[in-house]
């Protein structure tokens, strides 16, 4: 069986693997000033949002993702107040930090309100925060959101952004880091999405050889299962201000006042292990 | 980009997927009584096993698979003695058992002798525990071999198969399953590969009922990432002939004599967890 035009396929050539889903049809194609978003409606995969020909979001299984892109970082820091998510357009992440009675503030600062459109219009299960006061929802470019941003203003920074390639390549560098270490509180924690365990074993070793370089104490890189994405196996890395990254509220994970369908108490005891060959 | 000949892709049409790798070339194709084994050397993945079009193990990922379909149900057995694999005749799973002292007796058996001999020739890594004086390698039908083997003779029956389809088809129904609840002692376990929690909900609830109307006294789903396999998420099933699946063998977990690559103590307490919405 060959794949036709009823599939949509990313190639991930420079680390020899491909994923298609297979497609009723596309949506929307819309061009917008910062790269090329388009909508799919998928045969088991609910709606697929793709960005620059690359895999973003499905219906199916972005829970994975957005479970584990918020909930780690949010149950790990002491006393998460202010939160900033860099990129996460879709609003998934965002809806997921809002869960926290904890939070009493979430910006998301995506560079293209087109993102957040779209997915308001065709993925609405994951905007049902956006509404909330404590939210706030910026459309600018999120280095400078960054640099502009006071001393110790954050408790958390969340990247949750595309691959370390075109708009979201300065994301992945020290001068970055060093601005959201600034930009961070005494007990601050950035939690950045760090690519394959199995196949981007090189870009996490620099990439958190950046962020020690900026002046970070501690790195920390888990893992997930992530169908979307090229292998399947997704990381997030995160990068402590003020010390090892080796406790977390366990009484309140256990106790989350909100459901989830993966993250779980028994699943943070392994994001605080860590993937041992990447945390060396 | 499009996907030519330089790629080998595993449709699953049924499920709405697909998974490519690069490839520098076919190394063999072997059609034996039972089905058509092809091996490829890939650009990212090493060694890759085909079995009838359906990917069945690669260098880069099958540590994934065989540590969490062998320690996740023998550190669960409280008294792990006699093993039976049925199929894995790449003899992953035989290795990974055989890392446990407590085991005296791990019997492989597998119908297809040529999976085990091209197994030694691409994947000789995964055959090093072949001679362990307490390894038995059969070529032979599995479902005879178990309705021919004496009451309670195993501790674990662990099912190492292809999809439910095809030879492995009989592998997935009760009367296997009470095959398999008689040949085990009254703590035994039943351990198979069930297929992906995000694609396949529908198929792990019907071999769940299969194996309960059998007669096995509880199943217990839990999962794993698996880049080779549709949606890169996967899972497995306990079964157990006594009572309900709440409880591990804890310390020796935490203190395995052995090194494992992604199974822990702290992802087995996730296993015993288990995914929520397959275990209702």
């Amino acid at each position: 069986m060959t794949l036709d035009n009823n599939w949509f396929t990313e190639v991930a050539d420079s680390i020899g693997s491909a994923f298609s889903l297979k497609i009723n049809g596309k949506l929307e194609e819309v061009q917008t000033p910062f790269q090329k978003i388009e909508i799919y409606d998928t045969t088991h995969y609910g709606k697929l949002m793709i960005i620059d020909g690359y895999t973003m979001v499905s219906t199916a299984d972005n829970f994975l993702y957005h479970e584990m892109m918020s909930h780690p970082v949010v149950y790990t820091h002491p006393k998460p107040e202010k939160v900033l998510v860099i990129g996460g357009g879709d609003c998934g992440t965002l809806q997921q930090v809002l869960k926290h009675p904890e939070v009493k503030l979430a910006q998301q600062v995506d560079i293209d309100e087109q993102v957040t459109r779209l997915s308001e219009k065709y993925f609405p299960e994951l905007c049902t925060a956006n509404n909330d006061p404590r939210a706030e929802l910026h459309f600018a470019d999120g280095l400078k959101w960054v640099k502009d941003a006071a001393d110790g203003y954050y408790d958390i920074i969340i990247v949750d952004s595309t691959d370390p390639v075109g708009p979201a390549e300065g994301l992945f560098n020290e001068a970055f880091y060093r601005d959201c270490l600034r930009a961070l509180g005494e007990q601050g924690l950035l939690c950045q999405q760090s690519e394959s365990p199995l196949s981007h074993v090189t870009l996490i070793a620099e990439m958190k050889q950046a962020m020690r370089s900026a002046g970070f104490a501690a790195t920390h890189t888990y893992d997930f299962p992530q169908p979307l994405y090229p292998s399947g196996w997704w990381s997030a890395t995160l990068a402590s201000k003020s010390g090892e990254i080796t406790s977390f509220r366990e009484d309140a994970a256990r106790h989350k006042p909100f459901a989830t369908k993966y993250y779980s108490y028994a699943r943070h005891t392994v994001v605080m292990e860590g993937v041992p060959f990447l945390n060396k």
